[in-house]
């Protein structure tokens, strides 16, 4: 893969515009009945005749044989080797709920537990408290003082918090306190790497502290924290190609995700499909990149829900045209990677690409499906490859060398 | 790709005979009326029987997305990792017209420009002064004395010349000094690398000394200087496949190209493709492996003759029985990068490869273009992925490992 530093010289301004709409988890498998996987299965008119158009392949988010999670499956279509770029849980939590992270911080994924009168784990999710709650008691939690340390705790979810310990010399590299089941419990943070040691410290002080600051409560009365990392240094889009990118996600986590690289949220009315294709209409004149984000095809491919799969890849298409009508100059139909609803799961299974531009070589396919991008002049490549093709396609990338 | 000094490793002698036969940007895109690329429209039955018995492919002359200089172009297709090896355009200058560089040499390529009383440029190529006027010059600047600095001056083409600082502490690191636009003064030269000092200096003090060399002259009455660059380390093919090369080239720049990597040039006798196809006959005898360069396709794509590009090709094939005549083991027909006439410069896009020799797997093509190429047994690679692929084929590599 070419190195990004060489991709920020060939850079050169346009004023083109680029599309990146993302199906999460769009792979699928075929179903035994008639052999259609989701794409096959759904009636799509509008990708199929860009398909046509269109030049396709498969490409493998971290490497061939690999499941990746949302964090590289996205960096990878975002152009960075995520094999080379890893971020934490913990930071892809805290850039989803708009956190503004410094180069001092160390963040950590929390669980609101319950634990019994011996502290052993009696539900690691504490009943999924309402989100409410668990604003409630991240106050508490940020009330916690540690000489040295500034705490940031805020709610996510349910019982899902995020942590971030400000301060100096937090290093990466600690085991996380879940033990995975009940009747245990929670597992003190040990450091891995020995210049982690002062960051362990500090993150069992914060547990202990946290178990007196929730005494009371119930049933979340204990803390479960793992994803201990810091905000990783990343050249951004607008870096490395002088465009302006906005995402168009309805999960905060694909927008932190998108952030990380540099992109602007761009908010929808609504977090339906159409919502999304609203937003892309109403800001289309101010931004050159856009990450579209279509969640719910990961969604019900991990339910197994083969049929609910299938009638958002159809909702994407009807919603299509919009787009097409806004007239960008590159045009990119993929995923993350593959959540066949056969599967129940993220898959290994690379992931069909569209690309589409008045400069690719049209394959003419017969639609838009694993089978006709297994033909496409893409050919098998990492969805990192991706990003210069884009780039290329869009005019915004000079030649390499005399 | 596999390391060079492995491939060293792996050479074993044969008697057997290589042609690589580039045409110069080959790769096309479909012309709207009827969606032929250029060697789809050209008629070459030659080329089209030799496809069904060969093994096709598509090659990345850099990576996937990258439209590659002529330099990088080359040395993918002569087996070297272009990211790897990274040629200066100075060096590429004075390879080109036949300069021996040694180790101490700093070189730059030159064009005289016109400026005026308050030295602005005013013609950023000096009216592109006949050739002869430019050697002329070249003998005025050669005159310029810098203490410990021998100067090497060469005139190239019309307003385009040459230039060699020999001298002990001369890095890389330089800016170019010419501003890209008139109405401006030449640039200084600026050292981007500390190291790059001492030639920074010298590079500003030959510049302030050709101002003063020049001040008769008219309209070529400065110089402006890029491109400055050492002769790269860089494995020749004798050494590392124990073979005599030659190349067949018209322009100086791939006939230097080509040195680089250890070939000996060919006289053609005349500059027609026929003419390159005639020194080919007449020295068979004498090389192992024969790179043919064939210029006029990129030069018509870069024109966006459509038709003319076309025409070159069939000229090609109309030649291509004289090669097959000579019964080489090995044929290679490919590009150094595509150059669709459509888009009239150098482009991304992967360029069509045929290997043929009596070891492949024959694809059974119906005809050489970038659609059949997209189907080949080669599949889609990298170009200097094709080198141990050809020395295979002419059973010049052993195996890996016992």
């Amino acid at each position: 893969m070419i190195p990004l530093e060489d991709l920020k010289a060939l850079a050169r301004p346009a004023k083109t515009k680029i599309v990146l709409l993302v199906m999460d988890g769009v792979g699928g498998l075929p179903r035994p009945f008639d052999g259609k996987t989701e794409l096959e299965a759904a009636a799509t008119p509008n990708l199929d005749a860009l398909a046509a158009r269109s030049s396709l392949g498969l490409a493998d988010p971290v490497a061939p044989g690999i499941t990746p999670g949302s964090g590289p499956g996205h960096l990878g279509v975002f152009g960075y080797d995520p094999l080379q770029y890893r971020i934490g849980r913990g930071v892809l939590e805290a850039v989803g709920i708009d956190i503004a992270m410094t180069d001092q911080d160390l963040a950590a994924r929390g669980n609101f537990c319950a634990v019994d009168g011996e502290g052993l784990i009696t539900d690691r999710r504490a009943g999924r408290i309402p989100t409410e709650i668990c604003a409630r008691l991240c106050t508490l939690l940020e009330k916690i003082r540690i000489p040295g340390i500034e705490l940031i705790v805020k709610p996510v979810r349910e019982h899902r918090f995020v942590v971030l310990f400000r301060g100096a010399g937090l290093e990466e590299g600690l085991s996380e306190t879940d033990p995975q089941e009940v009747g245990k419990p929670p597992l003190p943070v040990r450091a891995e790497l020995t210049h982690a040691e002062r960051a362990a410290e500090v993150a069992n002080q914060f547990a202990a502290e946290a178990r007196k600051a929730l005494a009371a409560e119930h049933p979340a009365n204990m803390v479960l924290l793992r994803g201990f990392s810091r905000y990783p240094k990343i050249s951004k889009l607008t870096d490395l190609y002088g465009l302006r990118a906005g995402v168009i996600a309805i999960y905060p986590m694909y927008r932190g995700l998108a952030r990380l690289v540099g992109m602007e949220p761009i908010k929808a009315g609504g977090d339906t499909v159409a919502d999304e294709f609203a937003a892309l209409e109403k800001h289309f004149a101010g931004y050159d990149f856009f990450f579209m984000h279509i969640k719910k095809t990961d969604s019900y491919g991990e339910d197994g829900s083969f049929e609910k799969k299938v009638h958002v890849v159809e909702e994407v298409d009807r919603e299509l045209p919009r787009l097409l009508a806004l007239k960008p100059d590159v045009i990119v139909v993929t995923g993350d990677h593959s959540t066949p609803a056969l599967f129940k799961a993220h898959s290994w299974h690379p992931v069909p690409v569209l690309l589409w531009s008045k400069w690719v070589r049209p394959d003419g396919a017969q639609g838009f499906c694993e089978r006709t991008c297994r033909f496409g002049s893409l050919g098998r490549l990492r969805a990192a490859e991706l990003m210069p093709i884009i780039m290329s396609n869009a005019e915004r990338l000079t030649k390499f060398g005399a």
